[in-house]
């Protein structure tokens, strides 16, 4: 090789193979040539058929411990209608800024990786353990046949890692400020109570589901679900709708709905929480139809002498200490928790899924060398 | 005149001016010739203009006391799509029963006026009190310039009555069941309040108007109103729609609202009911949108000689002793109640709004014989 990549060049190429959920697959292609290239043993995971198709790529250099595996995704949100000064897909340069869709989440990540470890290769040829990236291109997706999958083949494959970091955007405004180490869980629920319909005049002939709906709301947010952990902030029950639809003042309705969110830390688990839903909703609204989903469960990676390693490098770099936290949206590390220890820290999300997306080439330079000095503290 | 008018013939030909509310005016006009014959002076009263413009009559006959007034409305509600076995304008009698749209909601009580009138007139060339027919265009729409204008207009001219009976529909199954002496009031609320729109993760930097309602609304339905008094049921509020139409999981909506009914009684009014709404509502969500129509106070006639006497009239013809009730809708006799004592006593309300409305031949004979019965106990 003829020195270490370029970030800026390698995010630029990324963001030029047009790559909207689920990613169609030329950007994995050209990732996985230039991994090739650096003696990384490649391996194409599609997994799902039909629209649901999903390319997935793990690579990995070398086979000694510990192994430090950098796990990220290709796949884009849409650039959205109109007002983009700088093609979402042309991967320009301006102003110091690297714009376009994937900028920050999470192209600009990815290519941090590999300029990382180019980098480290070029000072440390023969490194005692080894490195891997795993990547998918359903992350903004369902996610259903993405990094799921492609920890189950590495499982059937002893390709576990011991540590895992996931390039998403951490940082609220400048490099430096977040490492994540968890996530809180989170359940969807839709609660529909069917009543029986009636003149508001003759309320004893009709059984208004509105107040049951309201009984079974009031008993679910009343009282708080927790006071905290260590690691997290307190769960939090959101309602996020109520529909009745009703227009006529002089009738009670037959059905009520309401649609609730509830971001839950480690004292929590999705099927208690659905449980305790349950119980309430038969409790006032004996009938009432419960549906719950569980987008994923809570998990955390104490701080140990891997997280260490990640903080002392970005304070190293940065010169800021990064702050341990856990709060925020979820992301693919909920699958990579249930494998090894995993944290997240990338680049600053701003402006993530944002018309202009863009990082600054200062960002992507400090990123690049955080992930290398880590590379140095944990597989030199 | 040849003997005293066929109710039958005087409901059929009441229907057959097809009168959807507000009333066009010729079913009035035709009314006002009949009493004209009769030795009425019949006064035609419109209000209001343009689409708004309704036609009101009011006729008496003698200037004795006391004065017994019968009021009605020749507006109908609309015949609905299709189903119809008769015709909703035909004024067909089959089985038995004569159908169509008014039939006994209330062309056939106004019918049961006429035909009682000109019986009793029969027996009785010169009563003692006189006989007055309060009828509107507009009782089933908004009900701005119908009774309510028709009342002003009596009052300036000294020809308010000594007792108003109402021939609206007030038996549940069978002639002779229910006597109304009162309703309750009723007042509408629409409560919007406004919050911060923000991700479900990031509950703090949101503000949930869904919870902030939800507080409002179990304040005023934890707690009944009342447990009701000597002539009403308890009041009651129904919540009969709330409206949020969120369909993002993940979102905290930016507003809420929903609408309410309370029927009360006598215990309350409606500027009171309406401080209160708003009060809670401040309570739980400062600056929260309240919007009150009180669409009629409560109103009771104390059983006294005039609703002795009807109830009397009730019992001797058809051998039921009628229940003194203040329950279900509204009606004119709100408006009437704040000049003079007022009964409500009709049909059987069964088919009243629905498709092949329509009053057995034998009911409309017994609503006759009650109103000739009460005319003779009163102003012969």
């Amino acid at each position: 090789m003829s020195g270490p990549l370029n970030v800026t060049d390698l995010a630029a190429d990324l963001i030029r193979h047009p790559s909207v959920s689920p990613d169609p697959g030329e950007s994995q292609l050209a990732l996985g040539a230039i991994l090739s290239a650096m003696g990384f043993t490649v391996t194409h995971l599609p997994f799902g058929e039909g629209a649901e198709r999903t390319p997935n790529l793990f690579a990995r250099l070398g086979t000694g411990a510990p192994h430090l595996c950098f796990a990220g995704h290709t796949d884009v949100v849409p650039p959205g209608s109109a007002g983009w000064t700088h093609g979402p897909y042309a991967g320009e340069v301006a102003d110091g800024r690297l714009y376009g869709r994937g900028a920050c989440d999470m192209k600009g990540g990815i290519a941090a990786f590999v300029a990382a470890v180019s980098a480290f290769l070029a000072d440390h040829p023969e490194p005692r353990g080894s490195i891997s990236l795993l990547i998918t291109g359903d992350e903004e997706g369902p996610a259903r046949f993405g990094t799921l999958k492609v920890l189950e083949w590495m499982q059937a494959h002893d390709q576990i890692p011991d540590f895992c970091v996931v390039g998403e955007p951490t940082n609220p405004t400048q490099m430096g400020e977040v490492i994540k180490i968890g996530r809180r869980g989170s359940i969807n629920a839709r609660i529909t109570v069917n009543g029986r319909q009636g003149h508001v005049a003759y309320p004893h002939r009709a059984d208004n589901p509105v107040h049951r709906l309201l009984r079974i709301l009031n008993a679910l947010t009343t009282e708080p679900l927790d006071s905290g952990s260590e690691w997290f902030e307190p769960s939090s029950l959101q309602v996020t709708s109520i529909d009745v639809g009703n227009p006529a003042t002089n009738v009670i309705p037959a059905r009520a709905s309401a649609a609730l969110n509830i971001r839950f830390n480690e004292l929590h688990t999705g099927a208690a929480l659905a449980g305790w839903i349950s119980t309430i909703c038969q409790r006032y609204a004996p009938g009432a139809v419960v549906e719950t989903q569980i987008s994923g469960e809570s998990f955390v990676t104490k701080p140990g002498p891997e997280v260490d390693a990640l903080a002392t490098a970005v304070r190293t770099v940065t010169g800021r200490e990064p702050r341990l936290d856990t709060g925020g949206g979820t992301s693919d590390a909920r699958f990579i928790a249930l494998y090894c220890p995993v944290a997240e820290f990338g680049l600053v999300g701003t402006s993530m899924h944002q018309v202009d997306e863009h990082v600054s080439v200062d960002d992507l330079r400090a990123l690049t060398l955080i992930y290398e000095d880590l590379l140095k503290r944990m597989v030199a």
